[in-house]
This record gives structure tokens, sequence and C-alpha cells, in this order.
């Protein structure tokens, strides 16, 4: 059930934000509910001059891994910067690589983000890029050096599922390092179907933020992706057309006289 | 958390059957993983003559409430018939209806599995009739009695999920009693997506059965199933087509000189 | 091309409904351009004192095959009656079968359309029986004397295309009578798949009759259909997970000096 | 009805290729019956050396738009040499770009495509760049000068249709050059579905070359890129969850006595 990334070892598969929750309180509650122990915070949220913010105060206790976001940066420079910033605010060489130009979708850049990925890699970060599913995209971030990869499943805060489900079976099956399902997972069924594909891990934010009841969300989703991760284990059947009975057919009454 | 069918009270909403498991032994610590108390039996398996068969002798240990079921009929006539022989041999009034006149698909018949309901309701027999996903047999079979309904996600043994989604969404808007999602779910993801649409329970056997780990499977679905269950209590977000950005988008370098 | 229902020979597979339009000449246009040649015709929108009403007197130029529907009725005896008197009315012993008790979806009754179907077929009716995509209740109207099927795609004017895809594929597979897929299909692209499943032809209102362009619709469904009916004749390739290059793939500079 | 991409104008919005056909003659005359005008030849295929090649003397007297195809090209390298080679062979400046490292799913590699786009436009090509469905990427593409954009809609030669549909709508939504669904399409409804959420056109090769009726099957794809394309401008009506009546409900017997 463990999750290596890097070096470190996790004992959950589901990562989780911190956007958008109705307080820091609710955020924390969930997020241990949720299991989680990779976490993903935005740098704006936080505040750089003083760590005690409400935020983190917050995370803290839970022992969690922090993972800062470049969230809002729109090219490779200003993603560094928001990185480096985030090293020394935060303690961690961790990061959450995410460039997006266009303020209506957020579809990530390919471009400056393998930019961004490298340069990142090579000053020594443990680089997480939120990709589109792409699967030659995520192969070159991988030879570059990132630690994982993370292709969406849809639109940021869509809701939608596993809308490039094709292209992540692809992703999936082709590389070498994890591939964190981000972006689009709006159910618990979402993330035990990316599970079951083979996904290494799963990333939720939006879900659990905007449920009436967060906490019993972050709980759901802590057992959907077990779910799935234990099936996959486990091996599923293949599907077929034709039915396959589970009960015997035909003669129920033969042996008995009517 | 509790799902209520006629007068009993069920702290699992998932069933299971007991057919195409390698061995006995195997079936019984499946469903005991998969916490399932509620388990469908064919007529046939069981030993009419003996009530120590195998399969019986097995689950006995378990304390599930055993479900006979009717597989193998073809007629309400013949239906009837095997529900009279099961109550006599398994001491219940309980029965999952399936009469299933093709061989092939093992689509259930609606004319027949009506009639049958009918007339074994009147003979005080707690029905849970297999049929289509049909909105309008779904309401006549709760009006002539029936304890619940359990209209098809697709053939029987295919693993193909929930394909007659849009019809099981009317039917669970429009039912007064329980329904259980049965036939075609292949996949734990399955399980939740029926919760989290508002299934008071779901029925897997092949899953189970043709896993190369039953065992673990058994407690994927057992996951699956509650935390799909949990997810529809505490309230999914609605899907999007634009993007929420679960981070802050811009000027994630403002307050800071660049 | 030509499709034989009972003992006439249509050289159109799309039928056509009258409801909704804007106004009679506007339907009337649309029928022609979607060169439809049976058409259905709710009683209550006939004047059944006056022939030379609106809506007959602009389809009669169109020499079309009248399909007059019980639509309204909730029972067979109310669809009896008015299948009487549609075809005292309109001079054809044609009759769309529709019996639907739950205003809101507009689900057919499957048990009353069975005994509804029964009876006009022994009154000697050309019998087209509107029903739930169920295959067993398909066989059973075929057995009965229907002169064709004509399972739903999804709910009545819901535009959602076909969403009973894989119990379609089951009746059409087994069906010996022609099989029309009826209600649900919003676009051509749903009537092109409905064709290249196999179905013998398909029926659209709706659709029609509230695009902004009725005319154009029609013209695009009656390409729509024979594009789909002339790809199943063709025979459609298999879909494969693997890539299948129609280009050839490597040294393309092998042979000339780089 | 009319397709301009640069400063052609087009009156098919259906693209075709020229591989995996049984044979020259064939490939021509299901050309000639698909209506296109725009054809897309591998390098490889046709004779460098010598113009009266088998598979360019069949299409020459169709007076169709060739488009040489990079097909084979791993790097921008590669591909821009080819793309000279074509240019010089066919007569042409015209250029399908493709390139994929990957030999089992043929993906495109994102980066060294917009990096040949870049420099072919530059040399003054009139550059059509297959891609993969990643919006922001499609938005480069078109600002370094590209005539079209071409994203895939699943891997090449899977018939599986628009697999990539949620990342198309955003695609060709922001596109201001014209966006051709290239990969993946199987069947007619494929295209026809393309044409109905906005696409320009559709590229097919497999689809009509591995039909036992390639002929017909081109003038299915016809008919349905125009029925796609109709639908379209005419305007497609809403999903909705609940039923809209086509005929009257309630009351059809009112009126008349019973």
């Amino acid at each position: 059930m463990t999750l290596q990334i890097a070096d470190k070892v996790f004992h959950s598969r589901l990562l989780t934000g911190t956007g958008k929750f109705s307080s820091a309180e609710i955020m924390a509650k969930t997020i241990k509910a949720s299991g989680s122990e990779l976490v993903t915070v935005a740098l704006k949220r936080t505040d750089l001059q003083q760590k005690n913010d409400n935020i983190l105060s917050h995370l803290k206790p839970l022992g969690v891994q922090l993972l800062p976001n470049t969230s809002g940066a729109r090219t490779a420079k200003e993603a560094i910067f928001a990185a480096q910033l985030g090293r020394e605010a935060l303690g961690t060489q961790w990061v959450k690589l995410e460039i997006h130009p266009d303020p209506k979708y957020l579809m990530p850049d390919p471009i400056e983000t393998l930019l961004a990925a490298e340069q990142l890699c090579a000053l020594g970060f443990v680089v997480l890029p939120y990709c589109s599913a792409d699967p030659v995209l995520c192969k070159r971030l991988e030879q570059v050096g990132c630690a994982a990869v993370m292709p969406l499943g849809a639109a940021i805060g869509s809701n939608q599922g596993l809308t490039t489900r094709s292209m992540l079976e692809i992703i999936i099956e082709q590389a070498m390092v994890p591939v964190i399902v981000d972006a689009g997972i709006g159910a618990p069924s979402h993330a035990t179907l990316a599970m079951e594909m083979g996904a290494d891990a799963v990333l939720v934010n939006t879900a659990l933020a905007v449920s009436p009841n967060p906490i019993s969300m972050g709980k759901a989703f802590k057992q959907a992706v077990e779910a799935g991760f234990t099936a996959y284990q486990a091996g599923l059947g293949a599907k077929s057309i034709h039915s396959q009975a589970s009960s015997p057919l035909t003669g129920f009454l033969s042996g008995v006289s009517t």
C-alpha cells in the first residue's frame, strides 16, 4: 500500500489541496479524515513573511509533507521564482509545478512546464508537474528528472472525472515514475477508477472543499482510493459482452419431481 | 449507514452471490471480508435434501441472511415453484426472483417477473426481483409489494458497469422501496458510482468470484460501497464545464518584489 | 437501402414526428427535407371531426404514410380505444402504440404495452410499439405480432442520445422484425450511431422541431441516417487499443542521403 | 459549407489519407467517393525520384490538394528535412507535420512539434500539425503561424472515436485557425459528432482503408461530415434530464365521449 515518491514513503495514496475550504479548521479536519500525507499549498495562501499563518499552523500538527505549488505562474520564469520562494518560506525542496497561462480552463502549458521542470530538477527540487494528459510530455518530464507526473483528468475544479481516460491509460502503462491523476476528480468513484486503472495516486481538492460535509467526504475519498488500489492489486476481471451466469441456469428443477 | 429491507436491518449495503467461486472456503472468506450480510444462493447449488451441504455449511458461521434465488426459472410458474422449494429447504421467506428465458444474455422477463412477484408477495414471501432497468416496471413491482427492486446495470457477469445509468437514475428518483443495483458491477468504481447516485445497495458476485484474489476484492468492494454511500450522504459538488481554481490564480507575486 | 415494415416498402429509414413545430408549414418543409416517408401524428393534434385540419392538410401533399400514435394513453384500454379512433379518422391500420403513465419521464409501461399490442394485432392493426430498451420485452412484442419494435434511446425529448446502447445492441442482435430507435435522439450523430449499430431506422421529432433551423436539421438527419446505414452495410473496422499506423513509420529517410 | 485553410478554399470538410488501402485504384475511388479535396501522402510512399509513381498517378486526376506528411520523423530536425524533401518532390508548400517518437501509440511530441512548426512557418510552409488534444499547445501552434491545428481524438488507427472530447471542446472554443480532428475517427458517427461540436474538418484514413467496402465507406463519411456541419450551423437543442413530450400527453380523449 505504500507509495514512494523520490526518497519519501507515504502510507496514503491520496494527495489533497488546501484551497476553497470554508475555514482552515475544516480544512485540517478534512485532510486528517482523508488520511492524506502529502498536501499542496498555494504560495499566495501562505504568509511568506511569517510562517505561523493560519493554513500552515493548522497543517503543522498533522505531520504531513507540504507541497508548495506555483499556481498563478504563467511562465517557466515565474514558476521557478515561485518555487524558490516556496522553498525558502516552507523549508522544503518539494514543489508542485503548475503553469497555466489561460485563466478560464487553467490548462497547463506543456512547453513552459517542461522548461521549468528541467531547471528546477537541476536546482535540486523534487518536482511534481501538473500537466496535460499527454503521453510523450509525461515521458519527457520523467526524463528530465521529475519525481512523478500529474496529468489532468479534466479541467481543474470541473468535477468531470477522468475525461482523458484513454490517454491516462497510455501514460500509466509507460511511466517509470509515479503517476498522480490531478484535476477533475469530483467524486470518490473517479478516484476508485483511477486507482483501478493503475494510477499510483490521485490529488483531490475541490471535491472535498465544496462538499456540504467536507470531513465525511475526506473519509469517503480515503476509502475510495484504498478500494481502487486494492482492486488493482487483486486483479480485475475482463469485461465481456455476453452474460456469464453466476448462478446455474438450466434445469434447476432436475432431480426433483415437478 | 444501516439499510432496512422489509423488517430486517443490515449494516452493510453490499449483497453478494455464491456462484463461480473456486471453493466454498474461498467463497466464505470473501463474503466475510466484504462485510456482506445478505447472500444469495442458487437453489440448485444447495442440496435440497440435506441442509448441511458444502455452501450452506460454510455460510452458516457467518450469520448472514440467506437469499435463495430462482435462477434457471424461465416462467413465473417455475419461479414460484422454486421459491417454495427454497423456503422449505432454507427456512426463509426471502427470495430473489429471477426469471430469464434467454440463455445468452440472461435478460429478465418483465412480464413473468411481475406476475410471479405479485403471487409470491401474496404468498407471504419477501420478494426482491431482478429486473430490467425499466422505471415503470420497477414502480409496478413496488406496487405489488416487493420489498426492494433489483434493476440491472448490464448483462449478468459482463463486468460492464452501469450501462443503464440514465434509467437507474430515474428508478432511484422514483422508488419508495430500496433500489439494489444488480448485474454488471465488475469493479469497485462501479459500486461507488451506484451508491453516489443514490442506490441503496449493490449486489456483486462475478467480480468477486473470478478475481485472482477474491478475498482482497471483497475488502475492496466493502470500502467502495462505503465510500459511495458516505459521499452520497455528504453531498457531491456539481460538475461544471469551466475551471474553478482551487489555488489563487493571479498575482502570486503581488506583495513580493520581483 | 429500402426498409420494409409489414407490407410496405420505404426508401427512407428516418421516421419523423409532428409535435412541437412552430407552424404546420415549417413542419411540412422539415419533413420534406428529411426525406421521411413515415410520419407519426398524435390523435389529439389532428381534428378527428374534420380531416382537412392544419397538420393533415400540410402532410397530405407529401405522400407520406401516416402513423397515428396513442400518446397520452395511460392504459392498454385507453390505447386501444385511441387506436380505433385513429384508424377511423385517418383511414390507416398503422398505429404507433405509446402508453406512458408517468408524466415526468414519459417512460412506457411494459405490461400495458404488451397487452395492448397483442389485442391490436388481433384486431388487424399494424402495430409499432414504443417500449423500454428491454430485450425480452422486445422479443415478446415481436411474438404477439408487432410489425416492428421501437425501443427508447433515452427519455422522450431529452436529446441525450443512445443512453441505453448496451441493451439496444442485444435487441438488434435478437430481433426478427425491424428495430426503430425512438426517443432521445437529439443530434444527427446519434442517428448515425444507431444505424451503424444495425438499427433498421430511427424516429426523430424534438431535435428537428426545436432547432432554430428545422429544415436544415431535417436535411442533416437525412444524411446522418444514410451515412450510418451505408457504413453498417460497408462494414466498420474494429476498435483497437494500440495504434495502427496509417503512414509508414520507420526509416522515412532510408534510401535518401541525409 | 466552404472551408478556408491558409489561402485555399475547399468545398469538402473531410481530409483523407492514402495509407493501408489494398490498391492505389481502390484508394483513388474511395477518395473520389468521399469528396475529399485535401489528401495527405506519406513521403516514403511516394517515389521521390520519380513523380509518376503509383499513388500520385492515381491522385492526380482527382485534382486534390496534396498534403505531404512527415510521418516517421522522431525529431523536429527530421521533420523539417522531410518537409523540405516533400516540397521538392511534390511541388507544394503544404505539410502535415507529424512527429511521434513512440512506435506503439504514435503519440505526437508536443515539444518537437512546436519547434518544427515554428521553423517551418518561418521557411514559408503552410503547416498543419498533428498534435495531442492540448488546448495550450494548440494556441501556441496557432501563434507560431500554423494554418490549422490537428488535435487527436484517439490513438492513430485505433477507431476509438473522440476519446479526448472534453479537451477538443476547449480547443475548438479557443482556436482562431481551423481545427481538424485527426486520428481515432473510426466511424461516420465520430465524424458527425466532431462536426456538431464545431470542428472545422476531420481527417480519416484507417476507417476508410480497412473497410471491406472502402468506396461505400467514403460516401458514408462524406454524408456524415456534411450532416454534422449542417447540424452545427442549424443549431442543436440542449440536452435535458426530464422528458419533454413531443406529442400532447394528457387528455387525448377529451372532447370525445368514451
